[in-house]
């Protein structure tokens, strides 16, 4: 048995209270109910990674991804992590759920690099370390917006994302409003997470235009496979990206052929790491911009961002703020936050999260 | 100063008779003329990388290569080398010459895996530890057909590329039939080099099919943009690949999305490594196949293409034969040859080449 052969995964559910409960416009979510798994090496070394299944945006529940993750003792006890690619090709082949196979994917890499004593961000390509994410303010009311955003204010958060859709338009219009008085320096983005129709759409954007309010970015604002409604909202002169209609390499392919958006919005929990480090290669050749984003993920699954957006490099939106709702930590390391600011440390092995002490059970 | 920073580059262009002159549609080189590119850290670790230009293909001298690799070492040196992507970026920012390119990212990328004790096998996946190649006949005589193919015949090939478009459809179809005729056993794949007309090279496949013969693929029928081309050539029923016209991530996805072609050959030679992986994923996510090819290459950087597509897995078609022309070996390790057969070495450093003593001066 060779030292890089897997001997045992594990799988642990875990479920973490939020601060508030986060809304999107499928639906709001008051506990992040998400799944670590763990492969252990034959030299007592271990991989993480986080799945993060987020019912509201595409259906995936925490009960889909333990159980696809159980799935895949027998394909990866026993082979040599050295041949990592097959092993993610046969998780990807065994398992449709996005979020395990992500966390499958991130647990081989991890191990992998950690064996190596190579962090997750020299192997992406090292290319900055640090990085600076917006803060989102869920689907609520307007005077749920007074009251947070002096705090994000405080932590020095210059980028606020904004979730629409989750009522009628005129309610966000007001939001937009009340965020753009109480907090007039900030860029906004605003995302609909495809709960908008087209017209709807294009009616937020121009009566936004009418109040001399701008959109740094439209994310999402009609359904997922409406590619020519996301076409009509770029045309209204606003820079829109794609996430919900950005799933795979092949769908973004179609949307840059079809020039949809500008923006592709990358989340490791859509496509795993390899897929989507093809995806910012195809996109940066169509002279379109990257987003980094997550699903409602802990500093786990976020560090594994950040290794690969801070390694690559070159994100002009970062979106990957969800363990400030978290109302305890059940990980530590992979970076450190300064308000808005992720720092990463080049000399990590691997992401270089580990679980904190009596948080999570060990492997069996 | 940290142990991965670059402390000096080299530049030393090396000339290799072949064993025949290598003919392609575009003409014939008697003598390989690349270069090999060095980078040298702090810790006395070194990362090497072939430019092999090849002036039939694409126009390309060692003239060029070498000039465009001497511009590159103010942008190198003093750099640390974990942060590699941002140094490939400024290479190909800097310089337009592919195979110079290729050349410096791939000593970039060797220097960080030596450093690591890492190979590029295990670093692209570690899939595969073997590949089986085919062998070149170059254009020529049918007498030179008759000559050759004992020999390759003897060392176990069993899928021979037959150059053509270098005379008349006469000729080839001729030294095709006098290939069949030698070897019914073998598979054919034909590669014209962008040197047909759409009318030769569907009368090319048309007579073939009257006389009985197939084609395991047709490679680069047709000039370079003459998409319509590729897909009339298509529509005859026979395996057609892309190789000039797939020069680019951008190029292959044009490619994809008009259906084109079934087959993509891609060599690091046209676009280094990091865009070649992502045309790798590229093709998969479309349903097409993979060849991995050359240009006129020395060991060193068969070695890195074979590192590639043996760590990546899956590709149908290999053609990594050039070595085999050359009169002499200026380096060892990387793989060894059984036949057509490259078997790998996963425990490598880098791709495992090395200069062999006294056959290529040591950097400056």
């Amino acid at each position: 048995m060779t030292p890089t052969t897997i001997v045992a995964v594990s799988i642990e559910p875990f479920d973490v209270a939020l601060t508030e409960s986060f809304g999107i416009a499928g639906g709001a979510h008051a506990i992040a109910k998400n799944v670590l798994f763990r492969v252990r090496l034959a030299n007592g070394s271990e991989g993480i990674g986080e799945a993060a299944p987020l019912p509201a945006f595409n259906g995936e529940t925490q009960a889909l991804a333990e159980t696809a993750l159980r799935t895949l003792e027998p394909l990866l006890v026993g082979k040599d992590l050295r041949a990592w690619r097959p092993l993610v090709e046969a998780t990807r082949e065994a398992v449709s759920v996005a979020s395990a196979r992500c966390a499958a994917e991130t647990a081989l890499l991890d191990g992998l690099l950690r064996h190596q004593q190579l962090s997750m961000h020299t192997y992406f390509g090292g290319a900055e370390t640090s990085l600076r994410s917006d803060v989102t303010l869920p689907t609520g009311s307007v005077e749920r917006i007074r009251e947070v955003m002096p705090q994000w204010q405080k932590l020095g958060f210059s980028t606020i994302k904004i979730k629409v859709g989750g009522s009628s338009v005129d309610d966000d219009l007001a939001r937009l409003r009340v965020l753009a008085e109480v907090a007039p320096e900030v860029a906004i983005i605003a995302d609909a997470n495809a709960g908008l129709t087209e017209d709807e759409a294009r009616r937020f954007v121009r009566e936004l235009r009418q109040a001399n309010l701008s959109l740094a970015l439209f994310e999402q604002p009609v359904a997922k496979d409406d590619l020519d409604g996301l076409c009509a909202v770029s045309r209204e002169g606003v820079r829109v990206a794609a996430d919900e209609s950005a799933w795979s390499l092949a769908s973004v392919a179609t949307l840059l052929q079809k020039k949809a958006v500008d923006v592709v919005n990358i989340k490791l929990m859509k496509t795993g790491l390899e897929e989507a480090r093809a995806i910012v290669a195809l996109v940066r050749a169509h002279g379109g911009s990257l987003m980094i984003g997550g699903m409602v993920e802990s500093s786990l699954a976020i560090a594994t961002s950040a290794a690969f957006a801070g390694g690559l490099g070159g994100f002009a939106f970062v979106d990957l703020d969800t363990p400030l709702f978290f109302t305890e930590s059940r990980f530590e390391g992979g970076y450190t936050l300064e308000g808005p600011t992720l720092r990463l440390d080049p000399e990590a092995f691997g992401h270089g999260v580990r679980p904190r002490v009596g948080r999570v059970a060990p492997p069996a």
